[in-house]
């Protein structure tokens, strides 16, 4: 029986029976299907890949913008590293089982908190098939089943890496059923998915901020928003005295806004100290140079054109916007309390300073209420593996459970043990 | 200016500015200002009460029940308590600032996770005012903001103690916004409080499974659900044996579902192992004798009246159920395997197995997926209290952020701190 003939509910209690038998799980048999995985991923290799040359057709016969159907093309060398990935998941430690804060109390009750997986999680995503197989890996390590919700052009890819890790779940005598596609690409299916509480634990998207949206208004599941958000540098002029730091700076900013400017924590607004703009024509030149069109309000804009770089002045919806493209905005301010007010209205996801006055750096880091906070480092290390949590499911900007990037251990919960010899409350 | 006369989405916006001052004030401060706020409400102890005693009589001329009257009154004494347990707030532990998990990785940055208020809640609830100042002490504790959003019935008695609270705030120069209270009761100023996304952080219900359902199906904050769950004890042959083991089997359970029958950690559903059922006359008359109802499916039923203990037969609807109220289901089974299957079906907050059997005891405590799970024990110790945690604001049933009682730490969230020295992502 394929999925396709079952009911989004009916997956999600198969889902469930799933979860019960995962959460159980000693870490060696995860391992093993993981390893699983990636075998069975290698040996379909042939049919995933005409699956995935299918979608791509059907996506260009469709008219597909060219960069969209790149996201979705698979190729011999990128499957190939997805299997390696699900190995590279294998080797995590595994965090369920932990037991922390372990005490006797007045009662005479032991109390502990116990680490134990989330339950089913629901992921919906866009059009990377790599997707399907990465959450696939991370939810079984983590002892979770997922119901997965791909991209209506990746439908034939999803469905032949589905049947591969369903199948290598299968030959370890474990539940498929804890790795599904919902196949059907209708929105109504995605509504029954977000609006299924009594059987999934969270819902974790990752798109754009369309999908977020649409996730927070309709769901009545817990919803882990992420991924969106503005990244702001707050260059101070104590990091432009010696030409060594200016250097620094410009390779550093070139580092957040170029390296990959469609991330979620590449630069978008500088914010520029008025004592460090003689400064910024040197860095502005390194960024134009990468193809940075430049946003810039009077002062800077003033500074940059007198030292003959091209910039454009900048409007009011220049700020507080995530361009996931070759473009940042430039402000100038007056000091640090007015950089902290400037990102305490527009901030949230990833907050740069650079200074080498230690009180500055203090004040910044307690102050800023973000995702993650940086004194002198690219806000490009705001990522799972930068940050050492080996892989991540996606980067949660929202305060509740999990802030910043989410590993492993972010797809669990915990559960309190008491023990007793027949205690009972006075 | 009175806060009758703003938006809700007003009150939001001056709540995330107290919220910026809140997030680093010093433990020093916060404590000053929960003593300030008793001290408050004790010197306006006589107009809190004539204002509560407005609310009282005007209940009582509505026709509102006796027993909701009740939770509504205020006296001297549990005014008086009430500022005590402020106090004892101001005594626990500050969780803001701790830093874990610091280390450098192999790109040379230092990171860290700092543990930091959420920043504004939104509190919804029913009658008790006690929980308007309950709420606003552990708020200010964990550094965080608040908006309150009481029942209609103790509209009075929240604002003489919303007053009490600010001017305690004024006085030590602190944002009195920091608390404030949604005086009007219309529904719809609840549901703009739900959606208030973009400047309330979490919003935590307190009251029944309906105000947690409107919650659930409303809002596009994060709600954290609570409180609601069904409670099972698991009697299993080995805890009978002995007939010191037989009496406190049958004090705990007494505890369990007499104690405070109205309590989200009461007992509802007594499963017996079959080679307990002869132990069990004598717990359930000791429950029969404390004024329990008793539901029983028909090997149970058959032991109880073949031993002349009153009880009903139990319908499918008496398992799965949250009583509420001096009543009890009893549930046969024939071992460790399906208990476990029916906790699993029904269970998500407190579940207990009686046991002399460490193997089906450790099984138990890995198999039930709940909020907390205990071994010889009253399930009337899932309380933040009784685990440890000093105070509560709300036991959640939910997986994600918290689950279980909610003390201070579960107001709060980490950030990031990337610390480096010019470091860019390779």
């Amino acid at each position: 029986m394929t999925t396709e003939t079952l009911t989004v509910r009916d997956l999600g209690l198969r889902a469930r029976a799933a979860a019960r038998v995962l959460r159980s799980l000693p870490t060696a048999r995860k391992v093993a299907a993981l390893h699983a995985v990636a075998r069975e991923l290698r040996a379909r290799a042939t049919g995933i890949l005409a699956a995935n040359a299918r979608d791509v057709a059907a996506a260009e016969a469709a008219g597909l913008p060219a960069h969209m159907v790149d996201r979705l093309r698979l190729n011999a060398a990128s499957l190939a590293a997805i299997a390696a990935d699900v190995e590279a998941v294998a080797r995590l430690p595994d965090p369920v089982g932990e037991r922390t804060g372990e005490k006797q109390l007045p009662s005479g009750i032991r109390v502990s908190q116990m680490r134990v997986p989330l339950g089913v999680l629901g992921v919906i995503y866009e059009s990377r098939p790599n997707v399907t197989v990465d959450v696939a890996a991370l939810a079984l390590m983590s002892g979770n089943a997922v119901l997965l919700r791909g991209g209506k052009e990746t439908v034939g890819s999803n469905a032949a890496l589905e049947d591969a890790v369903r199948a290598a779940l299968a030959s370890q005598d474990l539940p498929a059923e804890a790795v599904q596609v919902i196949r059907d690409p209708a929105r109504e299916r995605m509504l029954e998915l977000l609006r299924l509480d009594d059987l999934v634990d969270a819902i974790i998207p990752r798109g754009g901020a369309g999908l977020h949206r649409y996730c927070v208004e309709n769901a009545t599941v817990p919803v882990i928003v992420g991924g969106i958000g503005v990244v702001h540098i707050y260059l101070d002029g104590s990091f432009t005295r010696d030409p060594a730091d200016v250097a620094r700076a410009a390779e550093l900013i070139r580092n957040a806004k170029v390296q990959k400017p469609s991330a979620c924590n590449a630069l978008d607004t500088l914010l520029v100290h008025r004592e460090a703009l003689p400064a910024l024509p040197a860095i502005a030149r390194d960024l134009a140079a990468h193809g940075v069109t430049l946003r810039a309000d009077p002062p800077a804009l003033a500074a940059l054109q007198a030292a003959g770089v091209e910039a454009q002045p900048a409007t009011a919806s220049d700020y507080g916007t995530e361009f996931l493209a070759l473009t940042a905005s430039i402000r100038t301010v007056g000091g640090l309390e007015e950089a902290l007010d400037f990102i305490a209205a527009h901030g949230n996801h990833t907050d740069v300073i650079l200074t080498r006055d230690p009180a500055q750096a203090e004040r910044f880091v307690q102050d800023v209420d973000s995702a993650a906070v940086m004194v002198n480092a690219s806000p490009r290390f705001n990522d799972g593996g930068q940050l050492g949590l080996g892989a991540e499911v996606a980067i949660s900007t929202q305060k509740l459970h999990a802030r910043g990037p989410m590993g492993l251990a972010e797809l669990t919960t915990t559960k309190w043990v008491v023990m007793g010899d027949g205690h009972i409350r006075a």
